[in-house]
């Protein structure tokens, strides 16, 4: 059976023919309308053009933010002026097939776990290192939604009392120490010291400003300050997921977002920290670390695998 | 249907025939001998007894804990010497109806959700405040239990990185913070830094020591020591919840154990950290919070409903 | 013996002739030129007219910012634009008496330590919580400046590791936790979480936004929200005070700045903070804690009375 | 001028006579008796045989605790059974010169900035990481003793708010995260957590415990494992002095103590921390690192040079 992805993203719209074992038939880009009105109609369009050549029973649209438990109704959105946007409803009425929406880490973290490094367990959580945290939570083959459908938002866990500022109101956030914009944080923090940070310095004189890619370049080339960066934020992530493993006890943790493309650069640290962050009196069963396997098309994977194909379901109320 | 349940706890086992109500018809305690042989002949006098005047279908047992995924196996006990002791194996050996195994905090949530402050709601989390901090997740209208069978060990959440040392062989644990023996520490701080601890002081230079009820005394009689101690406590705990709903993303938290007995003294503050410490743009939907119903009882109602009756849904895995 | 003293503040020039009581004979104020040349012409200017009716000895000049150990130079103003500035030298050329530069916090803390709320002890700490937190170390009736003139700089001693940025590069600096701007930050949090927030998030649809003399009218009128706001506040510096007991062992602690005002009322949690932060056994001299009395002219009767009169002793080098 | 110097050890007395720079003419050595009469005629014994074979113009005396102002009482001591104990009295009625009784961390202090690594400077602090972490300060040359003669508790200024239990009744002291003690607690935690703590377990399963110089001999031959440990209790100590460095301003840090034996593998992660927790906007004069020289002479050495040889200078109160 196929099914249109569709992933919301802060810069581009990407929209994908996805079948049953998670391969893209066909892919479509668009830059995002900042316009709600705007990006309704590019949604649509994208779901007619994927639409038109192939049999397809259902659309799933990813996005960023607040999804409330029946998929159709985007509570909150960070980037977009959605609140309480009956967004399932807007495109139903202009796509013939059913419409669900998810939010996009939880649909990402799904597409890793149906398809890409996380098939096998029935038990993950997915961790992705992007500009924020993003979080999803598979628990017994079932993604983890919560009471009002917003769980998961790993990134949110305080990780530091009356820690750093975060976007969200709150402070200490897990995303202000493990995510790609900490480490830019504590390069540039290692840069403006001296001593291990010359390396650093040059290259944001340089360039300007130290881009996540430049960063991985340096750390890669093993260089003390850059690497020292990344300890931190690796050991911030590792320590964080000896918390998920008390509370989810999950048997794998999937990294994924673009500080996880330095691979086993990155886990070497992170377990490191994890394994010396596990409570449990040296009994507890520990988990795997893997790097996601299917990069910016997760969401959209995701996206198109959870879409609820028979009418019957979604009227039957939530389900897998 | 009938069932037994049997709470194996510290100093006591209580059992009790539970009707599909979760009331109990019968109930027993006796001492909890230390030996594990010795351990096991209690357990299965004890069911023999109970069930001897009703027809019971199951039995269900609780005890602190890791429980295997497949309910049947102690991986480890804090405090009886087992270690991947085959405990349902043991006991069916010497029952003749089946005997499931459940870590005594997801029983006692599992019972408040079923018969207690859970009832109505399909997401809670539950929080017992005794010696240390026990957790139980309910999702979806479902025991969360995990990769291994040893999720929701909400206590051990780190809350202060590098914080105090936790029996857990961790630094910083939520139980450390938030549960009743965190509450005395708290209260003999206070009681050694002059000023406000003044009774606090005294009664311990009179009592030798201070005991939570005592502590609980002099809070409900609003001495100013005694309620800057069950601030700390709340606010810890509070602060907690609001990092549970951005994982968990629950209805509802029920708080339980011995300091949960001071009610809506507790809540008051417990709310007003909660609410501050909540990530989210203003925009997410809150949980409330409410004191457990059933008291000691818990574990041994929610063992006895967590038993599984017929011998097929064994075979067929892991059940609600 | 006369001295002029002149305070450069952020928006204000102060200057005042001040006799060797304390007492200011005269006063002047003008606005804060923003170019560097003009602020040393509105500096030599006041200082002409100050001494144009009286016998002025020296002058002694407090700014923001590190000035060395020679009270010559300006290293680094964090509002103006001085870097390695031979602010006394330049000063000098144009000012018949010998002049003396001094930092703002120093000056301040001296004035309380001579004339105000410090008369009588031989050890204080000066702590000033405005937009941020100032520091003024006496140690044995002299004012501790350190190896390089810059000591004292109480407000960026790390409260919390990873903590909020401050605006001198590190996180979690004590003027992050303890300072009048957060006491607005908390004020804010507080009102963004309903519930005992309510009147402050009143107040700020009202007026826009939460200054610090609303929020204090809140506290004085026992408003739950705003003195939560306050009791954290007061917490953070109150068990900082612990600390720089460990570390300073001063007899007293002077509270300045516009959080100050609020008297006992502020007083009381530092205190509660305070006693229950001080390392020690139960067995250590504690100190006592005063609110200044000087209000903004102590920065500069302090920065007149340290003025060195005797251009001998300036030759001879740094001197009380 | 000839003095002699005697440091009362938790096990051993050690004492010498001790010339005008600091070189030490004749030593003895002692079993600490624990009862305070034995220990006071321990002490007189040893200053009657030092001095029985030199011209000796004082005696000074170190010792752990709290020593008041005047250098006359122990206010109170962690190992020796005295409370406010007149001790400078008890042993001037036994000695014919004058006594005077000073702090073992900051008579080794002095030492080190008399004679030691800290010749040359003005301002100075010491750190001595052994079980704990003890401190001193010089500024302007003299040592600081604060208000009530008990400065200097650098090992109790709070590292982590909640953190660790002290001894001295607080959490979160920094000799919890940066003494010897500390670097067996991160050796014996990463020891138990298995991956890179491969050879401290191997180490600890043969010996039975793992003790600082088979640490450290792990450290130097680049067990990773251990390299980590040190990096931990390195990295607070290099974080803690940035704060040092606002408060205190030095010249110059001294490491000295057990671990410090590691030289500069010790101060490398130690200055990385210390660089980048510098506030100050990138403008702030930075201190040196170096190795204390005097090993544990220096609480001897130090003592006797702090003894008051005049009588007329402890009449006129207290003097450098």
């Amino acid at each position: 059976m196929l099914k249109v992805g569709i992933d919301i993203g802060g810069t581009k719209i990407a929209g994908g023919v996805v079948d049953s074992d998670g391969a893209i038939i066909e892919k479509l880009r668009v830059d995002t309308p900042t316009d709600t009105r705007a990006l309704a109609d590019a949604v649509v369009d994208m779901a007619h053009h994927l639409s038109s050549g192939h049999p397809v029973a259902a659309v799933g649209v990813a996005a960023a933010g607040f999804i409330d438990k029946d998929r159709a109704t985007v509570i909150h959105a960070p980037n977009i002026a959605w609140h309480d946007e009956p967004l399932r409803a807007i495109l139903e009425a202009r796509i013939d097939v059913p419409v669900t929406i998810e939010n996009d880490a939880n649909a990402a973290g799904w597409a890793e776990f149906r398809f890409g490094a996380g098939r096998g367990v029935d038990d993950m959580v997915m961790l992705t290192m992007g500009t924020g945290v993003g979080g999803a939570i598979i628990s017994a083959n079932e993604l983890f939604r919560g009471g009002h459908g917003i769980a998961a938002e790993l990134g949110h866990l305080r990780f530091i009392r009356d820690g750093h500022p975060c976007g969200c109101g709150q402070n200490g956030c897990l995303e202000q120490y493990a995510s790609g914009r900490a480490l830019q944080r504590e390069a540039n923090d290692i840069a403006d010291s001296g001593g291990i940070g010359a390396a650093l310095a040059a290259l944001r004189e340089e360039k300007g400003v130290l881009h996540g890619p430049a960063i991985s370049r340096l750390i890669l080339a093993d260089d003390p300050g850059a690497v020292e960066a990344l300890r931190r934020v690796a050991t911030a992530l590792g320590e964080a997921c000896g918390g998920f493993q008390a509370v989810l006890d999950p048997e794998l943790f999937v990294i994924g977002g673009g500080v996880a493309q330095l691979g086993e650069v990155l886990l070497e640290p992170v377990r490191i920290a994890y394994e010396t962050s596990l409570p449990g009196y040296g009994e507890r069963p520990i988990a795997e670390f893997a790097i996601a396997q299917l990069g910016n098309d997760a969401g959209l994977i995701g996206a198109a695998d959870l879409a609820v194909a028979d009418a019957a379901e979604i009227v039957a109320g939530r389900t897998g």
